[in-house]
């Protein structure tokens, strides 16, 4: 069965987001009030599997594997029918 | 009062995404079936606004100026209080 796989990737708290303290200097320079901003990255996929559980389990072993990196980032998986 | 924002920016349809192609890839060498890859980007942050609308707007505005490229992606934007 085909499953969608949706993953979101995040730095952990407390790790350095360069990306996210320059887009919030450009913003306030553009004359714009955002704090406390905050950046992850976002994969939709498609998955064969089984069953929902078997999905779920591929799409953890990507994470670890390749689409981030257990040591600075947070993740998670959301696998649809 | 203040606001958070989510906001999704993704390719349009038909756009090129070098970076799905890429971990596709990737994933294929590593011995796991993915199809369809997407990639998209997500920002939170807080913004002081009066009302919702004008928090929308307020992100609305941020997007066509810094966050997003018209012109190759799309984005959606949502306002939580």
């Amino acid at each position: 069965m085909e499953y969608t796989a949706k993953i979101k990737v995040e730095l952990k708290t407390g790790m350095l987001d360069p990306e996210a303290i320059t887009i919030e200097k450009a913003l306030d320079n553009l004359g714009f009030k955002a704090s406390g901003f905050h950046t992850a990255r976002l994969f939709t996929f498609k998955i064969e599997a089984d069953t929902t559980e078997d999905a779920t389990i591929q799409a953890d072993l990507m994470c670890k594997k390749l689409l981030a990196n257990p040591v600075i980032h947070n993740y998670s998986i959301e696998v649809i029918r």
